[in-house]
């Protein structure tokens, strides 16, 4: 199984999904899959921007030993974004609409983080 | 009503709750509520780093068209931390054990913030 059908079956799982992506700490998307027209939405733009602050973030979690950062979310007017930690090395990241389920976004990405880094 | 009235009754309201506070963006804290005694945990350390990293994704989303920041959360091991912001210059965070009620939470820091607001 790949990392897309993964990614896939969390964009199905959670109503309000716009795309789903498996990054690296370093910016760089390894796999993306996307239900809808983000529109003018700069997702990708976004999720570099976030992954340069997470990884400040765990540094700065280090440093204030209240230990690993395993969820981060980062919800604007037009967009919900909830990231968790797969690996040291990679994140995944969900887009929601703000109307979307956030609860169940939680829950789907909790459970799936181990598979994917099972793949990893 | 004072601020510190609003964050007393948000710590009351949210199991687990473990500090509520009013903080600008430079990272003072303007007025704190604690519930129980954190332990090893620098929440003030932390709140101070975020004010930071939530500096530059105000600046971020700006650029991306994402709409404004509203609402900002870090979970590690050992706190969870949801953060709204209040005003242009001020936001509202509260720490959580792990365990604690995070969609209760969510939806208290949502009804209370305009209630701050109008205290500034």
């Amino acid at each position: 199984m790949s990392f897309l059908s993964h990614l896939e079956s969390v964009v199905r799982d959670v109503s309000g999904s716009i795309a789903c992506s498996v990054m690296g700490f370093d910016g760089i998307a390894v796999e993306t899959y996307q239900a809808q027209d983000p529109g003018e939405l700069e997702l990708s733009s976004a999720w570099a921007e976030y992954a340069n602050l997470l990884t400040q973030l765990k540094n700065a979690a280090d440093l204030l030993k209240t230990g690993t950062v395993s969820e981060v979310s980062i919800n604007t007017e037009k967009v919900m974004t909830l990231i968790r930690q797969v690996s040291p090395d990679y994140f995944v990241v969900l887009a929601l609409r703000p109307e979307g389920n956030y609860g169940k976004a939680r829950y789907v990405l909790r459970v799936t983080a181990p598979k994917i880094r099972a793949e990893l």
